[in-house]
């Protein structure tokens, strides 16, 4: 008699088997569909995907699927309850709307035009995101076929937004107006991906994000560098000097309360980025970049997800044009954003930047700041049960031990985790190579159906080992 | 008996009066042609003021009047030479192009159209150039009047340019083409200002310049913030760090080597600097700044004439539009510009700045350097007998003292000093409000005929001071 874990797995395998040409079929349908929410003459395309999905939703099997409107394109949301009255509930976050596309931005075949070349689907969305919300309609009939239930294990609740490949402008109020059916023990953002082919991976939070733009204001006019240079305040060199004060020789943050609160690594954590295959000089070519540099202490990893950052997104003052123009600029301004991790309060950091800006503002300067609303980071403990459960239900899948990772960018998830008070877990199968905003973007579909199998595996572990405390 | 300097104020003063009339219709003839330089339009305006000005100072005596042409606009040049052969040679410089101008800028009246109001002149390029050096041909014909001589005391030649308001692209060129014919022992610049209508100022120096634009090349595109932040050098940071470094605490240029030569100011020149009456707060209103801010131990005045300066006259690098861009950016640059004094070399300031940029790079980012084409400072020293006669001839038309000043800016007068090895006087009475470049551009009427004056009383006293050595 065999393993009731392998039992398992090739209970899932064999209903993915069974039904993966439709499950390809229907995802290439979607695909065709250009859902550019950033392009307002596909605003009918994108509406046109939500009401694709939610009714491919129903057909699945969830008994609710609505499309939800906004002030934006509309998201879809579903929900497939449990008949476990102590289920936990998890909310899988992930969108139907994609990046622009077109053929002669170097595609080689169409981009809303699918096609399969090597084991791997071209189009836009393949892996960004709508090929990692698709797995989620096999995966749940997987997990039921396998385990011969008739409701899943989880209350499975389904949120894919329409915005945000165009910064989710509205998400955050759309969670807050539906907060009430959006009730969660965990969020599942599908928006990620994994180390590598050979490396799966978790990731197990997300860095938060505070954007400014600080300008200077010199003189009320450009004036003449010849009569007036060497004797006024010059707003350009005074915002250079603003931007060189920012990091220390360590390449550390020197606003004064910048780090407070910060979560440092673990050495465990330490220990487990530590484990990943990290090859420096190719992640440098990925980074089109000639050098490493960072927070002096820290590796590249640890840099550019667990340390948090200050960068110059832009500078500008003056004259930029070709040759010469002889003045001292009017004014010159400078576009910051700083990555956050876990502990640091975005209100907090505003009001430090703020007070050291005009710690810095030299005489005869005038200031002005504005914040952008801000993302807050998002961080879940390598115990937590659910992510237990995922790196469970990912090692099923892949046959392999799950290391984890973390993502340095930063999402709408962390809304959802703010306005919802749930913790965030990331389940992505996309590798670096699929091309996310690039031409040619591709899914993986050995990946693609791994993706599905974990989603099966997923349901069942966290049904069975985190029971809903009511 | 009256005294005989008496004699030759009023004899001068008589003559002007007698030929005021024609000498302003002449002059509105001329403004009225708009020789904008700037403009491909006005092309034909240019050579037009160009031939009207070589006819009419043929009309006024010159022996010699001759359209020079060039790359780009035409310039003029007159030769009127004395009978006494120890005469010394003075050339004369000034420009008959103008700035652009129209009505809707803000003119009060049609900039081409010179009115009368108030006993001053308003037309577009009524004291910048024109008036200027158009008062060089009454002041002449007033020293042979007031002096009975049938030649000048000195060899006077003018030479007025066509591309002033342009950068005087070819200026140069010219210059070294046609050097045999602007053999000089001094050149008269008559394209400046004095302190004010109360207080009569010869400038003695003008600053140099050195311009630059510095490139910092990152990550060979944009990339994304998220992903590397923290972990790779950023361009606009770098460029900023390196803009920090330019000056220090005492906002001294930083850049090893950069004051070598420099010739301080003596004593006596501070003092002379220290008489004229500086009022900070009107200083500032004009330079539209909140504050005076350079070199420590240097006050206003001697910052923008006698020190050395490096300015940001622009900086840019990554997403300067609305709203934010999480990127680090692949490149950043900056435009510098380096006023340079009496004893400064262009050619050593550029290697010195070169040297040094280079020391500030970064490793993993790629600099790139280019200068423009500089300007040479000059200086005639206070003892200098062509400045003195200046002074004396300033002062028997003014009937007050004259004191001294410098120029901040740079000019292509530095090119005749250079090429033809001359020393350089400046000759002006224009004032701060007379608006060059600005709409209602004016000059004083009773100033202009006091530059009439001067040139009439310059001539004779350059001749009886000064001899020319064979």
């Amino acid at each position: 008699m065999s393993h009731p874990v392998d039992n398992a797995v090739s209970a899932v395998r064999t209903y993915i088997e069974q039904h993966r040409a439709a499950f390809l079929d229907d995802l290439v349908a979607w695909l065709r569909i250009p859902s550019v929410s950033a392009q307002p003459d596909h605003a009918q395309d994108v509406r046109r995907s939500a009401e694709w999905l939610a009714s491919k939703l129903e057909e699945t099997g969830f008994g609710t699927a609505e499309v939800w409107p906004t002030a934006g394109a509309p998201a879809v949301f579903a929900e497939w309850l449990s008949e476990d009255p102590e289920a936990p509930t998890v909310l899988v976050y992930g969108h139907h709307d994609v990046q622009p596309a077109a053929r002669e931005d170097g595609w080689s075949s169409d981009p809303f035009e699918p096609v399969v070349r090597d084991n791997r689907l071209y189009a836009r969305g393949a892996a960004d995101d709508k090929g990692q919300v698709f797995f989620h309609t096999l995966g749940v009939r997987a997990h039921l076929a396998a385990t011969g239930r008739t409701t899943p294990a989880v209350n499975l609740k389904l949120l894919i937004e329409g915005e945000e490949e165009s910064g989710s402008p509205h998400f955050r109020a759309l969670v807050e107006e539906r907060a009430d059916r959006l009730g969660a023990d965990a969020v599942i953002v599908s928006d990620t991906g994994m180390w590598s082919e050979d490396t799966p991976t978790v990731c197990t939070g997300m860095r938060g994000l505070a954007e400014c733009e600080i300008r200077f204001h010199g003189p009320d006019q450009d004036i003449h560098s010849g009569s007036f240079g060497g004797a006024v305040p010059n707003p350009a060199t005074a915002i250079a000097r603003l931007v060189a004060a920012l990091h220390d020789e360590h390449a550390r943050v020197t606003v004064p309360g910048f780090y407070d609160g910060v979560v440092e690594l673990t050495d465990e954590e330490r220990a487990l980025f530590a484990e990943l295959p990290f090859d420096e000089r190719r992640w440098l070519d990925t980074a089109k970049s000639r050098a490493a540099h960072g927070e002096a202490g820290h590796t590249t990893l640890e840099r550019v997800w667990a340390r948090p950052t200050a960068e110059v997104n832009g500078i500008g003052g003056g004259y930029q044009g070709p040759g010469s123009k002889t003045i001292i600029p009017s004014s010159a301004m400078v576009k910051l954003s700083f990555r956050l991790v876990a502990g640091q309060d975005p209100d907090h950091v505003e009001k430090a930047v703020r007070a050291w800006a005009a710690g810095q503002v030299p005489e005869g300067i005038r200031c002005e700041i504005d914040f952008a609303p801000a993302t807050r980071p998002c961080l879940t403990p390598l115990d937590h049960p659910a992510l237990r459960s995922v790196a469970r239900a990912m090692g099923l899948a892949f046959g392999k031990p799950v290391r984890y990772t973390r993502e340095g960018g930063s999402g709408p998830a962390a809304d959802l985790q703010e306005v919802l008070g749930t913790p965030v877990l990331f389940l992505g199968i996309s590798v670096p190579s699929d091309g996310w905003h690039a031409p040619d973007e591709k899914v993986e579909l050995d990946l693609l159906l791994k993706g599905v199998e974990t989603a099966a595996h997923l349901w069942g572990d966290l049904g069975e080992h985190w029971r809903h405390a009511p």
